[in-house]
């Protein structure tokens, strides 16, 4: 390919709304154009970046025994509605309605077209188990597209689906695809991606883990621990309370719950400060109210903590939203207590694990303008049932090791993985024959990785200020021949002979012939972030030579003499490979 | 691929709703599934086939300086909207409103993605000529899907738009891309595809192609003339009318203009049968209404002829409808003619050229229960204007050779091609600006293939009462290895090392591992179309052989000693490729 030729404009500004590297110098480097929220149109470099990327993908789910095919992205309803998803997922999900007024969503995952297909094949034991996979458009009407390709509302996702007759089959199986996803990542040029255990949330299911690229681009927060290890997903992150000795939460002395005029004091700082108490002295309420019904749920937890909502939705069964506490309610906004609190009929109220066996507490008195002191739980609140609805925190401990070493990082999440169960053959009535005649459904598990957003993935771990450092497995080409001076006819000659020469043996060659100066063809060269540059220069030339280097290590730079110089990027190439292949684990 | 884990199921009984053989082959064969109206899923077979067909495809356009690119499946409708399409397009664009509230459409063809794209980068004259391609999942929602793959809602198509400075440039490569278009054909195996001169319809511009699959499943009609091969879809073929001498219409002495009563006659062949004459004597009335203010539309043409609504609209520059003649109107329905013709105002009365100075013909009289006798255009109609709106009919003139040796068939459309000139760059304002500073508006072309009509058309081209058969480079497998009673130990274990070997020399086999009767294994290997077959079994086995025969050929049968069946099959595979490869015309 002739840079001279290639569709695509590159420029020197970030774009104002950037947020992620990625997205500025996808943007910068020609490689993607905005179209509407969310929306790109890919350009050459990217769609050959994505199509290597699904090579990959595509030769891991072959070796898992996956078949491809190829599901609608304009989907029946009546799919939808024998899932049940099509009443309980959110407006994510695009509905709409066809000329002949059939009601009709866009697919963002495709577990019932995953059934619809295969129901009437696999109704006998002797097909199990079996996977098959797509890469395919999806569609999902995020309310809040952000960071270029890592949040969009178009994009390109393999997911497979998995189907087993047995917990155990399908374990193993996961087991595999785990791995599996890790080659992926690491073929794709970041192995140092994580596993971490997350909530299955809108899937079903029970277990399932997410694939994070830590970087402070990412939107999802992850829960690690620098001892042992240990990674989950911050929705799905168990936490461990402990409270230190002599605080004032587990006062020796029992003392009286008393009532104390506050004043003006609303929020759980202004307590602490009027009591010159800790925050993790108190008990704090925290309110929300159920979509369905509107009722309301109080949830009590240690004044020093969040709440995570992801388990407090996954405990209810049902979405949740923040309280709007009215008069009429009997709630007191600001003053809510564990103690004699009132809150109107069907009025949930719940008790984190962090607050069992405290006592000498502070907490709201259900009266405007007062709180109580000397709470008791054990005490005061003898039919609490304590639970875990807590987010764990930088410092807190590991529910795994027990030691106080949880760091939090933000990631992204480049994949995921799903033991579903069997709420999609259950709900749509798949059903297989054993061998002894009797009818069973069968279980599930699910697998998907996004396209765009692993190459944005890459480019945010892999990048400079100048642009992308691209892996040799997913770049676009794998060797920039720049020819500086294309005005001089000998360095030009020389030029297109090693143009001609790379082509024939196989190397995917971006050649700039253009007549452009040094700056604007380095600085291009940087964008594009092809791994292997060779420079075709005068200097170069009087010497008989061409120079290599390694996109973003300068110290790299080596003189080839002409006649090798084929020879020496060939095997550069695969220096770069190996060194890849290297961190690739096996599959098992 | 062991055919025991091919995912899908085979059956003998063709679906009661399936009108074209490929459609009931490929449910049959476990190609495909239907999901809702016009919308399938792909089973293995079917994505392999189109798989390998997107590559062909992907070289011939690459081959011609084509870049690949990828656009949203959902775009937002300003884009339709700047070139006017969003009005213009009936209901077959799928329109929607997402989340927020913005209007979108799901493209179905993405000429305004294209411009969007490229309009910045190619604002100077230096980056032309150009082309950028996709191969892209499109919805359109067409009023009746039929046929299977051949007129689906949702379908993949390869969409290819080209952009230049000057006609003539535009021409060249049109005529390259043509080319490479027989190329796909002839390399899918369908190197029968005639291309004919099409009406552009919606897409606008001024010269197009469509290539035909000529088969009775098409729903296109196509004219072809059998002596000089002049050949054009029905929309576009111009007519020519030869008068009979002697005939009635050219009576020589003039006869007056005579009303007749006609009680009960109101069609075409009544008033013939009536008058004892022929239809070519009598001049017939078609009555349209404008969709923009259901203004009428009549139209004069021979009796014998048929109005080409494409013509019409195409002259118009509007859509029409067939009318609802009321009683209001003045229009007398079953009784219009040409003379004292009293329409409402706003009535567009328009002349076929097939009139075009006939005498002595029978005409409606615009008063219910009478016709006329003796209507000599020339005399009683002076002011017409003859233009061409007639379809073209079998055993009509050719416009070319001029030769009574026209014939009309059925055929599938399997691609087409536009030179659409300024349409979308102009409404979208992209300009260049040339060598001298001055701003032009560039010109397009776009290129089109619908990647599952392809597959089917293949089919209907290549099939028996057994199944498909499928071309070397388009089968979903090269070899189908079957093992006859592999309940055999000795022949199973022949199988599997021949399955071994031949993966080995890294050809695409399905081996059929299954202990089912010779029946079931042969009808399922016909039904999947695999173009060379392989034959295990007891005898053979003795014989130290294996049988080789081809798809839908008996007669090819041929013993093979074991050792030398790869090189052998390699050959076969060679062989068939080679004849391909034949019919492919060189690139120009």
């Amino acid at each position: 390919m002739k840079l001279s030729k290639l569709v695509g404009d590159r420029f020197k500004e970030t774009p104002s709304d950037c947020v992620a590297a990625s997205h500025a110098l996808m943007l910068r480097g020609g490689y993607m154009k905005y179209v509407a929220n969310g929306i790109y149109s890919s350009l050459p470099p990217l769609k050959r970046i994505t199509k290597k990327i699904e090579e990959i993908i595509r030769e891991e789910m072959d070796a898992l025994e996956g078949q491809e095919v190829s599901f609608p992205v304009a989907l029946p309803a009546s799919l939808w509605e024998e899932s049940g998803r099509y009443a309980s997922v959110g407006s994510e999900l695009l509905r709409f309605t066809d000329r002949n007024g059939a009601k009709m969503v866009l697919g963002m995952t495709h577990e019932e077209a995953a059934v619809q297909l295969v129901r009437e094949y696999a109704s006998t034991y002797s097909r199990y188990p079996f996977m098959i996979y797509q890469i395919q458009t999806k569609f999902r009407d995020e309310a809040r597209p952000r960071a270029g390709l890592i949040r969009v509302r178009e994009f390109t996702m393999k997911d497979a689906y998995s189907f087993h007759t047995s917990q155990e089959d399908l374990e193993n199986y996961y087991a595999r695809c785990l791995r599996a996803y890790q080659r992926i990542f690491a073929r794709a040029g970041i192995p140092e991606v994580v596993c971490v255990a997350s909530d299955s949330g809108m899937m079903g299911g029970n277990l399932s883990h997410e694939f994070m690229l830590l970087t402070p681009a990412g939107e999802d927060s992850i829960v690690l621990c620098l001892e042992c290890g240990y990674s989950a997903n911050m929705e799905a992150a168990e936490c461990i309370y402990h409270t230190e000795e002599g605080s004032a939460g587990t006062g020796s002395a029992p003392s009286a719950l008393l009532p104390v005029e506050t004043p003006g004091v609303h929020t759980i700082e202004e307590l602490a400060d009027f009591l010159h108490i800790a925050p993790s002295s108190t008990c704090k309420a925290v309110v929300y109210q159920k979509n369905r019904d509107d009722s309301y749920v109080v949830l009590f937890l240690r004044g020093d903590l969040e709440v995570n909502e992801a388990k407090l939705t996954s405990f209810l069964g049902e979405d949740i939203h923040p309280a709007v506490i009215t008069e009429e309610s009997g709630l007191q906004a600001g003053f809510i207590g564990p103690v004699s609190l009132r809150g109107p009929e069907g009025t949930t109220v719940l008790f984190d694990r962090s607050l069992e066996g405290l006592s000498g507490l502070a907490c709201g008195a259900n009266r405007e303008g007062w709180h109580m002191t000397g709470l008791d739980l054990k005490r005061d609140c003898p039919d609490a049932v304590y639970r875990d609805f807590a987010k764990a925190s930088a410092g807190g401990i590991c529910p795994v090791c027990g030691r106080r070493s949880l760091t939090i990082s933000r990631g992204i999440e480049v994949g995921n993985i799903f033991q579903l169960g069997d709420k999609y053959t259950r709900s749509m009535h798949m059903q297989y024959v054993d061998e002894k005649g009797n009818s069973h459904t069968p279980i599930m598990g699910c697998y998907g990785i996004g396209v765009g957003r692993l190459a944005a993935s890459v480019c945010e771990a892999k990048h400079d200020d100048y642009g992308p450092v691209w892996p040799i497995s997913i770049a676009p080409w794998q060797v920039h021949l720049c020819c500086m001076r294309g005005d001089n006819a000998e360095v030009r000659a020389q030029a297109d002979r090693l143009y001609e020469a790379l082509q024939k043996a196989g190397v995917e060659v971006l050649y700039d012939d253009r007549n452009v100066s040094a700056g604007v063809m380095f600085s291009d060269a940087d964008l594009l972030g092809v791994p292997v540059r060779l420079v075709a220069s005068p200097r170069n030339r009087k010497e008989g030579c061409v120079e290599l280097s390694l996109r973003g290590d300068r110290a790299s730079t080596v003189k080839l003499p002409e006649e090798t110089a084929v020879d020496s990027v060939l095997a550069k190439i695969r220096e770069l490979a190996e060194a890849l292949e290297a961190k690739v684990p096996e599959r098992i």
